[in-house]
């Protein structure tokens, strides 16, 4: 195996034991120790691949959003080309909330790392940059659509977009099992439902 | 001053500590030692006052909600008698977000009492506990709003509170300054305009 893929796949090992860390045990188990030994792998080795802990953190989350993004473009394959704007919005937002095993450990350290973001400086900068991208990639679907006339103009694209985003919000009723995954998919497509309404 | 209130006193003072140390530095430093010495206290004298760490998590995050419905309650004051539905869901609703100091800490609070009860039964069923009477309060207003007729009878109550808790969704867009607390209110009361539209 090419040493370059190696490379690339322990740390996606390494990033994987940090998600079940977070997920299992709170991101203030997610030492280099503990996830080493969560990976089962020697601390040595993962400080091979990390140098720090924060490099660590920072990388499992880029990768549960490039995984989360992977997801989506795998969930509306088939939903026509290209696929209407409401199936791409209901497809990122049902992948961001906790709704099946992979999305609840990437929705975990999202929300993990935001309260991180809090206190750290640098993760801040990222966590800054991850989500005003992706709030942008939502923004952009949200314009046309508006455009292409499947959202009435009536709408301000920034603050639908924000709404949309807010949708997250269903997390902690979903993981406190105030709610059902059911519930929280039904006042989903309630919103897209009003948003895509359009006038005849 | 009678024992009963000193009690109660210095167990609030405690607990503000304990948000002021969650707020900075994160729940993992929330240890009963670090929260004394944020307090100015003995570590002794705090644990006079809970016996354990998670006596006081539980005590700080119902702290944190009674101070919320305080500053909701004192936030409708003078908005008529009773408010109208929709003041009532919009003070609620800007009171959970991170919109300004008071509400930063318990936010903060709330959101790191959410990921600690991921890992910890009995805080689990606390934090169940709280946000389902939360969620009843909500709907109780809703299901009276489409009684008088401020909603329209084609919504359904249990999803649109759903809808209106989702809002707190907005939290990491504020704290990670993605957006402005001026527009987070701009999609609030977005939202709560669509949802009190009734047909003429």
């Amino acid at each position: 195996m090419p040493k370059q893929v190696d490379h690339r796949e322990r740390r996606e090992t390494i990033a994987r034991a940090l998600w079940r860390t977070v997920e299992q045990r709170g991101i203030a188990h997610a030492s280099v120790r503990e996830v080493a030994r969560e990976a089962g792998i020697s601390h040595g080795a993962v400080q091979h691949y990390f140098t720090t802990r924060e490099e660590m953190l920072v990388f499992a989350m880029d990768f549960a959003s490039e995984q989360t993004s992977r997801r989506v473009t795998e969930s509306i394959t088939g939903l026509g080309d290209p696929p209407h704007p409401r199936d791409m919005l209901r497809a990122m937002l049902t992948q961001m909330l906790p709704l099946h095993p992979d999305a609840r450990a990437t929705s975990r350290m999202s929300a993990a790392y935001v309260l991180e973001a809090l206190h750290n400086a640098s993760i801040h900068t990222r966590a800054h940059d991850g989500l005003a991208h992706g709030r942008d990639l939502i923004e952009q679907i949200v314009r046309q659509a508006v455009t292409d006339g499947h959202i009435s103009p009536d709408h301000d694209p920034a603050t639908e977009t924000n709404l949309l985003l807010a949708l997250t919000g269903l997390t902690p009723l979903i993981e406190l099992s105030v709610i059902t995954p059911q519930q929280a998919l039904t006042a989903v497509d309630q919103h897209l439902s009003r948003l895509f309404t359009t006038k005849a």
